[in-house]
């Protein structure tokens, strides 16, 4: 860009400054930053060269107007408390390492495009409804969900409201939303292969709350690799994917099978209360017993040993969320779709 | 609200909806919703009875084009990594426990607001860059900043750039910005007496980062009132608040003090890696040696046996963050300010 072209600024470049550096209208400049198609290709490279030369920051609140959209999405992290706010549910949710990574993932894809996601929490009924009235209103263009509970009505919601929306896990019910989510049942059977690997044969799992999909599908495809194994019945004890669960569940299974000598829990945070349980009773973990989790989560490093445990690749998920609601905003009429992602296992040093 | 004024709607209600149940003009639900002032209060009382009464909610776009604010605030999370991207520090941040329960805390203040925080993350140089630009184009009226890192730029880069802002913790050096923070001095004070009391005669501590000042205030605190209790010299060995780090700490500090029966952490990830490691050498917590960690975290309950802490009351401290930053936008030329609140001892049983 030569000498001349460059503007005189005093306070920051305006849309006067990029058309005068273009050498186009301000209406040509407006068009072009309002996505407008039926600008010269040419000319939209121009007016985009002068933007980045003039460093000029579109007002969002303008072009909003013009084109019906804030630019905004929201990331809704939604679970399935009582109807009354509940600050103990608000920290329990943001506190998960789970979360942490989603955000991550999001902001990870979003911040390229210099877009920046809106919070939300719908912990309850009456914050719910207040998610579903700001988005409904056309506060944000679409909302990714993050959605704890099998019992949460906000994915159903969210889809009857017309809003264009993405989730993280598919709908325990099947309604028509898009979503991505990873192969739990490979998961399991990367698990079960692990362990029947290193001659296990007494082999009992610590599952996830069974009306979670989830759940269902690492219980499931973990007895189905067992079976393959010659292994035709893995006992169970439920727990809820909290670090105390996976105690009480790791108590009840060695009561009823002291002979096991493998362990597959159904996220890190249950893995992490087993072991504690295994070392109160003396079973020294890997050599009389082997545990594998899965998530690979915070949980996973921080346990002694360092869990042996089933990798779901979070954030790469939590960015294709991301995309995939670009999409839906940009082309409404849009089929819905669902993108599922391969676990890994990450091997350290308890299985 | 009697059944002739009830709106008959189709589709979301509009200004004109609120206008015609109040029986008011459309630039007087305007300039009620703007928040001019020169409207008559027991008119501005009928308007808001109108649009409760219609379900209207406000056009932020078309507001902000008049109130020349978005409406938005934004919650920054910076630390102080390289000029590239990197997404190891991404998700380091964001897994931190203590980032949840600061969301928590401005999630809860806000939405009763009908305000949802804009989530920016500045963990590179780069990033900070692009954080600074999007608030000084006026994309968020203000910005709530957590600095995880002494030699972070960005508090005096948003200083800088005339952006309402207010800080999570004192900044390491003194710029004009007002904070929450919490009395770091006292809450040391309630781990050394907790030791004294209980027997402790052979202390030790494992510092934060020293250059961030939260750290020295607590090392400080903590030798300030062991020495009153009549132990002059208190050995310390630096971690920088990872689990790890306070294994190695713990490791050194056994090694060079064999007897000790007393260590005060200055986070939980810390004292939970010290418990780790005194296992690891056969001395029984608390029988042989006592722990005391700071935050209470949710490692603090996970941890075995459970942490005796010092409570930094983090979702209050948030919310009056969020609170400070409304005032700082509503009235701008308001003095800088800062708000400490004072920690208290979570007593569990490692001490």
């Amino acid at each position: 860009m030569s000498e001349v072209l460059r503007p005189a600024l005093s306070g920051p470049p305006t849309l006067e400054d990029v058309a005068r550096v273009a050498g186009v209208s301000r209406a040509t400049v407006s068009r072009v930053i309002n996505g407008t198609r039926n600008v010269d290709p040419a000319i939209q490279e121009t007016v985009r060269q002068a933007i980045a030369a003039t460093g000029y920051v579109p007002n969002t609140a303008a072009r909003s107007l013009v084109t019906r959209r804030t630019g905004a999405i929201a990331l809704v992290v939604s679970g399935a408390g009582g109807p009354g706010p509940d600050d103990a549910v608000r920290s329990e949710v943001f506190v998960d390492p789970f979360f942490g990574r989603v955000v991550s993932g999001v902001v990870g894809f979003l911040r390229p495009l210099g877009m920046h996601p809106v919070l939300m929490l719908a912990e309850t009924g009456q914050a719910r409804d207040q998610v579903v009235a700001y988005l409904r209103q056309g506060n944000a263009d679409g909302a990714m969900l993050v959605s704890t509970h099998a019992g949460d009505p906000l994915p159903e919601q969210i889809t009857e409201a017309g809003v264009p929306a993405v989730l993280f896990a598919r709908p325990a019910r099947p309604i028509p939303i898009s979503y991505v989510d990873v192969a739990h049942q490979d998961g399991a059977r990367l698990a079960a292969d692990r362990l029947v690997e290193r001659g296990c044969r007494e082999v009992v799992t610590i599952s996830g709350p069974l009306d979670v999909p989830a759940s269902q599908d690492r219980l499931t495809g973990f007895r189905e690799a067992m079976a393959r194994h010659g292994i035709p019945y893995v006992p169970c004890a439920e727990g809820n994917f909290t670090q105390d669960s996976g105690e009480a569940a790791m108590e009840r299974l060695l009561a009823e099978h002291p002979r096991l000598d493998g362990v597959f829990a159904a996220n890190d945070l249950m893995a992490q209360g087993a072991l504690l349980v295994l070392r109160d009773h003396g079973r020294h973990v890997p050599d009389d017993v082997k545990v594998i989790g899965f998530d690979d989560s915070s949980a996973a490093t921080a346990s002694r040993p360092a869990l042996t445990t089933v990798r779901q690749p979070v954030e790469d998920m939590a960015g294709e969320m991301a995309r995939l609601l670009l999409d839906r905003i940009s082309t409404p009429q849009q089929r819905i779709t669902s993108v599922i992602f391969e676990p890994t296992l990450v091997i350290r040093q308890s299985a």
